[in-house]
C-alpha cells in the first residue's frame, strides 16, 4: 500500500492509470458486462461495487477539461431520459470529485462503442444493472498555472 | 460471473482454487504484507478487506479433515497467547464454514515460512496488521460416503 493512494488502486490498476494521457477513456464496469470480450486492457477488480471503484479513480485521475464532455454513462435499457439509483450515486461521486462536471447518459448504441474502443477497462462485480461508466482523462496544469 | 458462486471469487481466484489438490495450502494476507515478494501464486484481491475473501472462499473450497490442523492464523507481534479483533472475525467463519475445526495461532516465523511455501497466496487491502491466514485444502468426498 501507498502513502495517501487509496488501497482500493491495486499495482495493475494504478499503472494503468498513470500510463493513461490527456483524451484515453477508461471504462468502469458492472459485473455482468462482457469485460473479457470487449476490452482493450482490461483490470478485474472482482469483488467490489462500481461506486467505491469510480470514487478511488477519481481521487487520482484528472477529468478531461478541453471537452464540453468527458464522463459518459449507460442507460436503462439503453434509453437515456431513464435513471436508475446507481446512476444518481454516480452523480454524487462525479459531482464531489469533479466539480461541475456532467455526467453524460448515452443511448445504449453509443455507450457500448465507446467503452469498446476505451484504452482500459474495470470490471468491477456491480450487481446493478446498467452500471458503467467512461471517464475521459483530462491534463494535471503545471504549477503556478493557477489550474493546478 | 455464475450461478451460486460468489462475485468476490474472479475467474484468477476462482481457477486456483479449482486446480488445488488435497493438502495444498492457501495464505490469504493482509495489505502490508509482502505477498509480491513471497507467494508461488499471487491473486490479487486489492481493495478487499480479509473476513469477506476468507468467506467466500471457504464457500467453495473444503477444509481437510485428514489431519489435526488444517486452518492457521499469524499472531500479534509474533506471540500466539495474543489475539486480536480480526483473529476473533476468522474464527467466527471458520466456525461457520467449516464447523468443529480449530483455528491455529502460530508463532510469527512459522506462519511466514509456512505462508512462503504455500501453493498460491491472496493479497487483500486488509488495513488491521497480522490478519492473514492459511487453509489447508480437503477432500469433497464421493457422493454416499455420507460425508460429502
Amino acid at each position: 500500500m501507498l502513502i495517501g493512494i487509496p488501497a482500493l488502486l491495486g499495482p495493475e490498476l494504478l499503472a494503468v492509470l498513470r500510463a493513461m494521457g490527456h483524451g484515453d477513456e477508461i471504462a468502469i464496469v458492472d459485473g455482468n458486462y462482457p469485460a473479457e470480450q470487449d476490452a482493450n486492457r482490461l483490470v478485474r477488480a472482482d469483488g467490489l461495487d462500481l461506486i467505491p471503484v469510480l470514487d478511488a479513480i477519481l481521487t487520482v485521475l484528472p477529468v478531461d477539461d478541453f471537452v464540453p464532455e468527458a464522463l459518459f454513462r449507460s442507460s436503462v435499457k439503453g434509453d437515456p431520459q431513464l435513471i436508475d439509483q446507481v446512476h444518481r450515486e454516480m452523480e454524487v461521486v462525479c459531482a464531489k470529485r469533479a466539480p461541475g462536471r456532467k455526467l453524460v447518459a448515452m443511448q445504449g448504441a453509443d455507450f457500448y462503442a465507446r467503452a469498446r474502443s476505451a484504452h482500459a477497462m474495470v470490471a468491477t462485480s456491480e450487481p446493478r444493472l446498467y452500471a458503467n461508466i467512461i471517464i475521459r482523462k483530462g491534463v494535471i496544469y503545471p504549477q503556478g498555472t493557477g489550474k493546478e
